[in-house]
């Protein structure tokens, strides 16, 4: 086998759920592609893996020190919402219902994992509650063991803020999921926070 | 969003079979590599993309001009195996239990998607054969509409060349694959070419 095909398969199965067929089916795209198109890539990756910074104040991935978001003036000071990761905050962004700050954590606290809080950053929620603007803080994280217990140890350090509100976004059915498909835990957790139907006439 | 974020999910996200969400998770997964490693994936991309060639006497990728198949004096030069694409090459490789040459077509005969007879590399094949050593050619091209029509023009053109035998890769069930659920061709296919029993005792 080409030595150079070999090295492209090779290197392109190492990325997540991609096997070596895929690979294979990725290098046969990549010859079939404009060279331009191929440098784009090769250089987006590039550009991404050594420019890319985490935002000095909330953590997000930023092109500079500080991230759009947080230089943004539109933007309500006052709310911060708390996520595990970058991706998380994309999706909440994807809405564009939700116009306040972020604070990323890069994590839940998980012993099998080794993830201690030291290694979340807190620090950057706390320092930004600490300036005296956020009303409240929004805990968007995961409703796993990992999660509770996160948000049962982030509760904790809050404490000191008794004027902040701390709310987490509700649990509940998705629009679309079929009830017969949920788990038990959630269709609980749905009926607890069940809500009158306002336009009753 | 960042914009060395947006690039990169853009570009990954051109891949086949990777949409937004996929090319957001190997953007992730590209910033958890360590450098060297996402060095070597780009590098591995460009060397691929603009040094690969095709082999002149077979049409298999190489990185000369001539592929290791053709110049491997250890191989059968009486017998050539025509496929249509690379990867099809690369799977009878993996049997290894084919120790003839090669011909990439390049493709099947497709009046619909536009591909001619001369846009295979049967002029390859037609040269290889001139030379006098082959004496099979086995062609392992897919039972479609298409490949049956190549296999046609293959036919005809190779009527020049009585004295080399013609075969066909054999049709029948795969091994794992369950009666109930192969199609009707194949099993017809399977039943003309059954084979007495040849251990009885």
């Amino acid at each position: 086998m080409s030595k150079l095909l070999d090295n492209v398969v090779n290197d392109l199965s190492r990325l997540p759920g991609v096997g070596r067929r895929t690979a294979l089916r990725l290098a046969m795209h990549i010859l079939k592609m404009e060279r331009p198109d191929v440098e784009s890539l090769t250089d987006s990756i590039s550009a991404f893996r050594t420019r890319i910074c985490r935002c000095a104040q909330c953590n997000n991935l930023s092109d500079n020190e500080v991230c759009d978001i947080c230089l943004d003036h539109m933007r309500d000071r006052s709310t911060l919402c708390v996520v595990e990761q970058v991706s998380d905050l994309l999706s909440i962004e994807k809405t564009h219902q939700y116009n306040g700050l972020y604070c990323v954590l890069g994590g839940v606290i998980s012993p099998m994992q080794g993830i201690a809080p030291s290694d979340l950053r807190i620090d950057l929620l706390l320092d930004r509650i600490a300036l005296g603007e956020v009303k409240e803080v929004i805990i968007a994280i995961s409703a796993s063991v990992e999660g509770e217990t996160t948000l049962f140890y982030l509760m904790n350090s809050l404490r000191r803020f008794p004027h902040v509100k701390i709310t987490t976004i509700a649990r509940g059915i998705g629009f679309g999921d079929e009830l017969e498909y949920v788990d038990e835990h959630t269709i609980t957790q749905a009926l607890m926070n069940r809500r009158e139907v306002a336009d009753r006439q």
